[in-house]
Order: structure tokens, then C-alpha cells, then sequence
């Protein structure tokens, strides 16, 4: 029994042994192996080894991620746009007076050109498609919503449009004792309705922007109803602000794409002791889209010098990741 | 040696099983064995035996705290109105005008009941002593404050005039799995200048009103500026929208002592599953204070009559708690 028992430990260390080094080898398989993996990896070790100058304890290793352009795609427009849109298309058999009234009427008549010439217009389609519902009512239209629509250019369901490689980065940043945070421009309760699911980020470590809301008791029952009106903008300036006022602590890292992360890198980076900040490049026509300083949708100028000029890492997508959408199960 | 280690071995477990022991048979030391007590002990048990018909699982054991009155005293004034009117004080030698300025020449003259009289001059205090600086700077001032400043009535430092039998509660709940949050009508920064230490919350895990912020970049260096202007008051109705916003998930307690926290019982006790909701009665007028449906600071009025219909939990101070303020060190 005993001379059993020893080779079954020893058997099972082994395992482990493998199952670790194979790990320790490649904890970001789709990066390849570039400056942008190197510098990652280097900072990770930086931070978490003990004795290191540039020790940071667990509880102080909070990253930052933006989600559009960052976690997952955003083109050919925001997929919280096209939520709207589809949820407009949706509600216009109960609205017969839409068939006349802008914006309503180029959706309908699926005329995006026209839709998309005045700002104003999507924030129309927000606010029907968002709000005069209560909090509850708003999560199942999302969900139902996330389960059934495809992208229009690859068919995949939206939660599938995420990058592979940021998949990896959120899990080897967390198996290194960081707490991950989204921080984004996006709804608060519209991210909250996949990212737990899809990026392992819980509810409460998602800051984003949001309406507000007025409690209601209905029939006894508690209610929030969601109205049509701004509460917080978490974009551009709102970045640290968000992070301030949810979080509470100075990120050492931060991930973005575009110029409404700049605030985010530069309030993360400017802290003192290692930090780290880093844009997701969006350079790969074939395999994404390829788009930056003057693209209407994420566009990425300002904060392109700035990374140039601080040393933030510049991920080109084309360069140094292997692959970019998750396998699909057929 | 074998034995040597064995015997080591034997007296470590007999020591860990008498530590783990005494704490199995009173995680409550401070609470007398009343029924409040075992309702607590009861819903706890109810939510984490695995098998139970009412459990619920790790990352959904959401639990809320209101800060003034349920974790520290609030009485003769909320503790962070008593910080602006020393923060007006220590300002005043530069503001010779303040003499003939009222609400500022009351607290010169020392005339509380004047400043109190009239709910604006707490608000003018407040942006005085709350904005107009940096968020660094602002939590300097705080914590400065918290290190020197003592109660009139008791002479502790206010971060010793918590209350004993909630910091236990609080300890108890996270030692079964609960994430626990404060959800407070008073300033999130200022919370987080003690919340951690004093009761193990971590700044991400405050909820609590806020000021507009402005971002701006000095010298290179980013800064957050408090502006005089509301973010955000979490109380009464915005508690439960707070909790929506920051945390993302219903709670499955809350805790509160005023009608300022009857709006997040009710949200928090209305889901479905076993819920949970405390009230904690201020009827100590010997050991700290007893007020309640009148009182001007803390009024538990219509939250006491929904917890009678409801079946929260009220918990009487006088007789519940065997001790209310933690020893000092002498």
C-alpha cells in the first residue's frame, strides 16, 4: 500500500509539475512572441516577485480595461448601437407614427448613412431602446438580444467577437493575484448582462456609464425604472473620474484602444512605482478591420502620440497576436 | 524525531481545533443571546450549508452597511459634518471676511445652534471644506483629521467609536463567504480614508454619495479636482439605485439604522430566497445614545414600521449588545 501510495504521489506531482511548467511556458498562447508579450510578461514578474523593488501587493494590483475596441470589437459600429437599432426595429410594429419621424424612420427604412450624419440621432435610439423600462425588464431584452444577434460581417454572436488574446491577458493577470476592472463608455448594466460570462469580470468590477433611475414600488415590489437621462459619462475625462469614484484606488495597469483611453493611461501611468499601460492597435484589415486616426468609431490619434511618447506598449493586432476571435463551437 | 514531530503535529491540531472551536461556538462575542442574535446566526446558516433549500452561492452573498449609526456613532452630529466644521475652523485665520459671514461666523462664535437651524449652512460648510482641491490632497486632510480629532462627548478618535458587535457581524459574515459593502449617504472619499482599517472594506466595496470631479493636468501630472457641485447622493432612494450602479447585484442582507436606509431593506428583502434585513435601534441612552422617530440626525420612523410588518430584524442596542465601542488602547 504504502510503496503504492508513494508512486501515486510521485505520479501526480509530475502532472502537476507539467501542468505548471506548460503553463509558466505560455500563459498568452495567441501572443506572439513580440516585444508587446515580452514587455507584459516583464511587468507581471516585476510586480508580483517578492523582494523585487517594484513589489506591488495583491490587493494594490488593480488593472484597468476598456471594453470597445479593446475586450471586443467595435465595428462596423458599436454593438451597443446596433443593439439600439435592432431594438428600434423591434418596437416599430407598435410605433406606426415612426414610419415618418427621423431618426426612427431611417432605421426602419435601414438607411445607416442618414442614421449616423447627426450625432444626435443615436442618442434618440438610445433613449427608447434604454430606458422607460425597469432595470429587470432591461437585462432579459439584452440578454435575449446577446443569445440571438449575429454580426452582420462575420455571423458570429457578438460575445464571440471577442479577442482571444485578452481572454488570455484577463486570466494571466488574475492567476498573478490582479483584480481585473472594466472601465468603459459603454452602459454599465448593458456590459454587466456578458462580462461575467464571457471575460470572468464579476458585476461590481465593471464601471461604465449610466442613466438615471427612480425607485418605484409597484404592487408591493420594488422596482428601478430607467429614464431617459444621463447619470455618469464614463468616457475620455470620465475615465479617471469612474475610476475614483467606483474603484477607489490608482490602477498600475491600463488597457485601451483609442483616444477616449488616454485619461485612463495617463492617470494610471503617472502614479508612482511600475505601471504599465498599453493600446490595442487596430492594424489587421484581413483578420479585423484597420483603423485609427481617422476613424469615427474608435479613433485612436492623440493617444497614439501619447503612448509614443510615454513608452506605453502599442499592440499591433496584424504583429503580435497569432489569432484574434475565440474558436467557434460548430 | 518521528515521535518528536508527531507530537507537534498532535499539539498544533489540539490548538487549531480549540481556536476553531471557540470561534464555531461564538463568532458573536459582543452579542448577547438574544433572538437577534440567532436570527443572524440562522440566516447564515440557512445560506451556506450546502443541500439547504435557501443556499446561495459564494459570489451572490452580497451584504450592505450603512455607515452612520449602523457601523460608528452619529451622534451629537454625523461624525463628517463635525470634520467641515473643524476643516472651517482651521480655514478660518485665512478668511478674516468669514467674522461677519454667516453660516461661517457661527462656527467661529461656536453658535451650533444657529448653523443647525437652517439645512443650507451644513451645505455651504460642506463645499468648503470638500472641494476646491485635489482628491490627494482632500484624503490627506481626512486622514489627518481621523489621527487627531476626538469625540466631545467621549474623547475617542471617531475610528473608536464603532460599534463592536457590527465589526464582529461584518467579520462573521465575510468569514462565510460574503462579500460585504458599505452603502452610505456619506462621501465615498471620505469613507475610504478609514474603511479599510477600521472595518476590512476594501475602497472598492463602497458605495456612498460623491462630487463632480474635474480632470486636469498640471505640470504634466494629472490631477482629480473636487468640485462644489453633487455626483451622486446615495441615500434613501439612491441607495438602492447605488447599489444597481456601483455593485450590480441584489443584495441578500442589509443593515441600517434610519428611514434614510428603509428604501435598500426593502429592495434587498423583496428578491426572492432567503433575504435578510437588520435595523439597529438606538435605545442606549446609558452606554450611547437613544433616539429615534424624532430625532433630527438618524430618525427611525417609517423603516421601524416596515421592519414590524416586514419582519426585519431590530435590534435594540441596550438589550442585544453586550458591549457597544471596542477597547482603547491606553
Amino acid at each position: 500500500m504504502k510503496t503504492r501510495s508513494a508512486k501515486l504521489a510521485l505520479v501526480l506531482a509530475l502532472l502537476l509539475g507539467v501542468i505548471c511548467s506548460v503553463h509558466a511556458d505560455d500563459p498568452l498562447p495567441s501572443w506572439n512572441d513580440t516585444a508587446s508579450k515580452k514587455a507584459i510578461v516583464d511587468f507581471v514578474g516585476r510586480v508580483t516577485k517578492a523582494g523585487s523593488p517594484d513589489f506591488v501587493k495583491p490587493e494594490e494590483r488593480v488593472a484597468t480595461f476598456d471594453n470597445d475596441g479593446t475586450l471586443w470589437a467595435e465595428q462596423p459600429i458599436y454593438f451597443q448601437f446596433q443593439f439600439a437599432i435592432d431594438r428600434v426595429k423591434a418596437l416599430a410594429p407598435q410605433h406606426p407614427e415612426w414610419k415618418e419621424q427621423p431618426p426612427f424612420k431611417f432605421v426602419i427604412a435601414g438607411d445607416m448613412k442618414a442614421l449616423l450624419a447627426d450625432g444626435k440621432s443615436m442618442m434618440a435610439l438610445m433613449a427608447v431602446s434604454h430606458a422607460g423600462m425597469t432595470t429587470d425588464e432591461f437585462t432579459k431584452i439584452v440578454k435575449d438580444w446577446l443569445r440571438d444577434a449575429k454580426h452582420p460581417k462575420t455571423g458570429r454572436l457578438y460575445t464571440q467577437m471577442v479577442y482571444q488574446p485578452m481572454i488570455e491577458l484577463l486570466a494571466y493577470l488574475r492567476a498573478n493575484g490582479f483584480k481585473t476592472f472594466i472601465v468603459s463608455g459603454g452602459g454599465v448594466e448593458f456590459m454587466r448582462c456578458f462580462a461575467e460570462q464571457t471575460y470572468g469580470i464579476p458585476p461590481e468590477q465593471i464601471v461604465g456609464s449610466s442613466s438615471k433611475m427612480k425607485y418605484e414600488i409597484h404592487g408591493g415590489k420594488p422596482e428601478l425604472l430607467r429614464l431617459p437621462e444621463v447619470q455618469f459619462v464614463d468616457d475620455k475625462q470620465g475615465k479617471p473620474i469612474g475610476i475614483e469614484i467606483f474603484i477607489g484606488r490608482h490602477p498600475i495597469a491600463a488597457f485601451g484602444n483609442s483616444d477616449g483611453d488616454q485619461q485612463m493611461l495617463e492617470w494610471t501611468t503617472a502614479g508612482s512605482g511600475a505601471r504599465f499601460g498599453l493600446i490595442v492597435h487596430h492594424d489587421d484589415a484581413e483578420r479585423e478591420w484597420a483603423y485609427d486616426r481617422k476613424s469615427e468609431i474608435g479613433r485612436l490619434d492623440k493617444a497614439w502620440d501619447e503612448a509614443t511618447a510615454k513608452g506605453w506598449i502599442v499592440v499591433s493586432m496584424k504583429n503580435d497576436w497569432k489569432t484574434i476571435f475565440p474558436p467557434t463551437k460548430e
